[in-house]
């Protein structure tokens, strides 16, 4: 603990009423429906719900090549519930060392600890069955009971995944189908407090299963920010963002996880790997602290994280800017990317992207609409179906932000871009939420798609996009499917050297044989083609299982065995055998 | 490389005309010197240089408590040069594999890469003998003749130590007593080259050898900067900077090393570590890059490294600021760390250092001097004895950078702050470079004195100077020493959690049997004094092994053992037993 004579114990208490969909992204309250013949997103927890969106529909037909039929649905298989076989006395034991309420063999809890968010494993849960998922689910309150579940799952030759709040896209959390012993998923849930804040310092040590929106609830109660806003902050966990290395939306302000954790405490094999005095910044030597960014459960349990925390900004502010097209919304952005001094959020989305987002949202008003056409379309004279969109969020001090805005509108215009007011900017950022639950509302009406991202040097931007939609064209076309493929890219963060693109592709998928074979073919196409063109192979998903055949044309022989030298030195007994990063592993077809 | 076309090769041209001391920091033809018994600066290079300084004598009876006698000389011994024992046949196969040029046993090169620029190292050249240097000396001008000569060193039991621009103040470069083979010394200065620049995604890719001074005066002629300036800048290297996770004065804008390099390439025992493609930022799950910021040459070679650069800055300026007194400059700071962008450079000095700075400069014209003074204490009604006063550098645009500045003086005024001009900064930032003769010059005149940094949270800078007084203090008492101890802080980092605390401390030392070990005893009292008040072990000179013992304290015993575990894995024949950062090393008493 700091040094602080002024610390706040501020507990988090979980709220049990938000209970989540069991086959989807997202609350069980909040969702896309059709009522009548009209898609509508239905939900009391989001701005802009409870509307038709009568242009959902036809926008789907633009995006796939084919008509939505709302009357026309695969329907989901009932649930498949997993059996177990935890091995003689373990469960016993677990039950002795923690309590036995905090032990489980549930079918549904196993199977929820079993899986993601990624596309195959959402399919597979509606129309097929998940592989092998954890034998027995625990829920330890500290780092001693941790250390209790490793000790014994070496003892009875088990594995460990720890989890947090099951939102990852990359299939980290599968389990390993070849693990001769049980599979135990340590569930961080039970801790998940913020333990102290330091408002001098403004650090706060908060418990590694916190949810990102009730982590941010309880500091701000206190008067403080994380600020970190992964598109997952309503489900994800803080332990979960170390282990991904998670990216927010506003880094801009309040910086990527590697920037926001100052310390992290992980209990490993060798006991609890931490720092007792947590610094501004420090020249300590060999670091092992940071090999836990990115560790997808491989070297221990990150159990708490000293973190910054931002008093409240005096100032939230929403933008967006219309450019006349694609190529200039790329150069305002590489202009900002000089600056000292960013919005807390920089995102552009393309054209299609943009009149996706405007097919979500409920219509406005005729005459309001008619008149913000006009304006754009006559008097600015841009072409509706060319134009690209930013949307800006301003976060701090009043007088920075209003002079920040006023710089970015000034760049803007250079580049043939005008403000399309801040509800617009407020809507746009907003949307990320409600988007989500688009794929699994969408699955069963024969249209499967899903997003991924990359991170791309500025000078090479345009060409991994050109690249990504001829790969992803060719693939469906060889595939033989049904209409033509969604795809659409939105820069989604800006940095110095580059930007993080993030990618939609999607299809119709009627008619196809194996949808998850064919999807899992123009996902692999467009990684290639991204990797080819230089881009990276993750900006913020990770690596886990779906991502790990690539590892070998990112990182030079050594640089795979020094990895995997580490993950030997420090878990010899393999107890968290999870399985990511492998490169060995195969490739999809 | 990235895919821009328009790459720029830009190669450095070492010149051989910039001779370093032999036993002193810095240029040989810079320095202070006593001439007619008054205290000048002498060099053609630094600006301010070339006028008697009166204060400077007077100024160093203030600090020690001993008057500054210009006859009473300490003569340093003549140079003992080191014999050598490479063993049989390495020097003749390390020749074959390099070049016989490019290998040498020559006493004064072995000599000076046996040390850094620690206090006892410098003490030890002057007045009595370093240990054990290296046995041989090499230069490699390719990944693959520095992995000749790591293959080499391992078959012949030798121990391998890189050498960059050998300025570290940790002790890094000494030699291990205990090793049973020779030493080799691989001295990265034959690859110093720019390799690429790419103008468009903004990065450059530079081989570790390339000096500070040089690689920016490389970088100028396209355009560019890194921004990146420790103190040390004209002499160290990127490799070294890497290597012991070096700060810039300008880290505001540029960032620390580890946010200046996107990638680098490591030639290890296992072959060359790297990463094909450079990206802005990237979840690639264990970085073990990242390992190799503060491995002070344990790990491997650091031979090259992708780092950010920056377009020139439309405009630099300075700023200084005067407080009248510390603890309201220090909340002028804790203010600005909330602030989203921060000027490049941000230092506040205390009044004892303000003085100092005083000292080393020529005075003003009298009637100047009479007015600025009579404006600070007549009008503004500061104390000269009482006052702090900050120093500021501003780089970037325009406009954003003329907002900032005058945010920035708003913000000062809030806390009694007033304006003393761009001159002083640009003065008082410039100092840097002149103030760190200072050390070497007063040695002979019975005065020995060091730097050292930490880092501390907000919410513990003012006991953390208070304790190290108090201890310094103390401990000088106890030794009997002369006169009272020099000790003085500056902050010369900011960051949101905290900052860099940097400290003089001196004393006069005639009649004192071992300096060095009533140096250790302050230094060490200092030292503990900072980690019991929870302050950093070092901000940015690294652990090497002055720092060694004190790693207990600030790192678990579980992680200790995972950097254990990482180090024997990743160089299991210990081909790099430099010997830094090992725990068990002796405290000092």
């Amino acid at each position: 603990m700091p040094g602080s004579s002024r610390l706040i114990p501020a507990p988090i208490t979980p709220s049990g009423e938000d209970r989540e969909s069991e086959r989807a992204w997202g609350f069980e309250d909040s969702g896309f429906v059709v009522k009548d013949g009209v898609v509508r997103f239905e939900s009391k927890r989001y701005p802009g719900a409870g509307y038709d969106l009568p242009a959902f529909a036809p926008f789907v037909k633009t995006a796939v090549g084919v008509a939505f039929d709302p009357s026309d649905r695969h329907e989901p298989r009932p649930i498949d519930l997993p059996g177990t076989t935890p091995g003689t006395g373990l469960c016993e034991r677990l039950a002795l060392a923690l309590s036995a309420e905090r032990v489980s063999t549930d079918a549904r809890l196993r199977l929820r600890r079993g899986h993601g968010h990624h596309l195959e494993e959402i399919f597979h849960l509606l129309y097929g069955q998940l592989g092998r998922v954890p034998d027995v689910v625990v829920w330890p309150e500290t780092d001693d009971e941790v250390a209790a579940v490793v000790a014994l799952a070496r003892e009875h030759g088990a594995v460990v995944i720890p989890y947090g709040g099951g939102t990852c896209v990359s299939m980290a959390l599968t389990c390993p189908e070849a693990a001769a012993g049980p599979v135990i998923s340590l569930d961080l849930g039970r801790m998940n407090r913020v333990l102290w804040i330091d408002p001098v310092t403004r650090t706060a040590c908060i418990e590694a299963g916190a949810v990102g929106r009730h982590l941010e609830q309880s500091l701000r109660e206190h008067g403080f920010t994380l600020g970190h806003e992964p598109d997952s902050v309503e489900f994800s966990t803080l332990g979960g963002w170390i282990a991904t290395s998670a990216s927010g939306m506003k880094k801009n302000r309040y910086g990527n996880i590697e920037e926001v954790v100052l310390d992290v405490t992980v209990v490993s094999p060798d006991g609890v790997v931490e720092h007792p005095v947590s610094v501004p910044r420090a020249s300590h030597g060999l670091d092992v602290r940071r090999l836990i960014f990115g560790s997808e459960g491989m070297l221990g349990v990150i159990t708490r994280a000293v973190v910054k925390i931002h008093r409240l900004p005096e100032v939230t502010r929403y933008g967006s800017l219309v450019f006349p097209d694609w190529a200039r919304g790329l150069a305002f952005l590489t202009e900002l990317s000089e600056w000292q001094a960013l919005p807390a959020s920089v995102r552009l989305v393309d054209n299609l992207q943009f009149r996706f987002g405007q097919a979500c949202k409920p219509p406005s008003g005729g005459v309001v609409r008619w008149l913000q056409k006009a304006y754009l379309t006559r008097y600015l004279g841009i072409d509706l179906e060319q134009m690209a969109a930013a949307t800006l969020v301003y976060e701090g001090d009043a007088d920075e932000q209003r002079e920040l805005e006023q710089r970015v509108v000034r760049a803007a215009r250079r580049h043939g871009g005008v403000s399309g007011g801040a509800a617009a900017g407020q809507a746009g950022y907003g949307l990320t939420f409600g988007i989500a639950y688009i794929r699994d509302f969408l699955l069963p009406y024969w249209t499967i798609g899903d997003s991924f991202e990359t991170a791309a040097p500025w000078g090479r931007v345009d060409a991994i996009i050109a690249a990504v939609k001829a790969a992803v064209g060719a693939a469906h076309t060889e595939l033989g499917l049904a209409g033509h493929p969604f795809v659409t890219a939105r820069v989604s963060q800006i940095y110095q050297t580059g930007a993080c693109v993030y990618f939609y592709i999607g299809f119709h998928y009627k008619g196809c044989p194996d949808p998850v074979a064919a999807f899992r073919k123009l996902e692999h196409a467009a990684r290639q083609a991204i990797l080819d063109a230089g881009g990276a192979l993750s900006h913020h998903h990770g690596i886990g299982k779906i991502r790990a055949p690539y590892l070998s044309q990112i990182k030079s022989e050594a640089a795979l065995r020094w990895a995997e030298r580490v993950k030997g030195a420090l878990d010899p007994a393999d107890v968290f055998a999870v399985g990511n990063q492998r490169p060995g592993a195969r490739l999809a077809e």
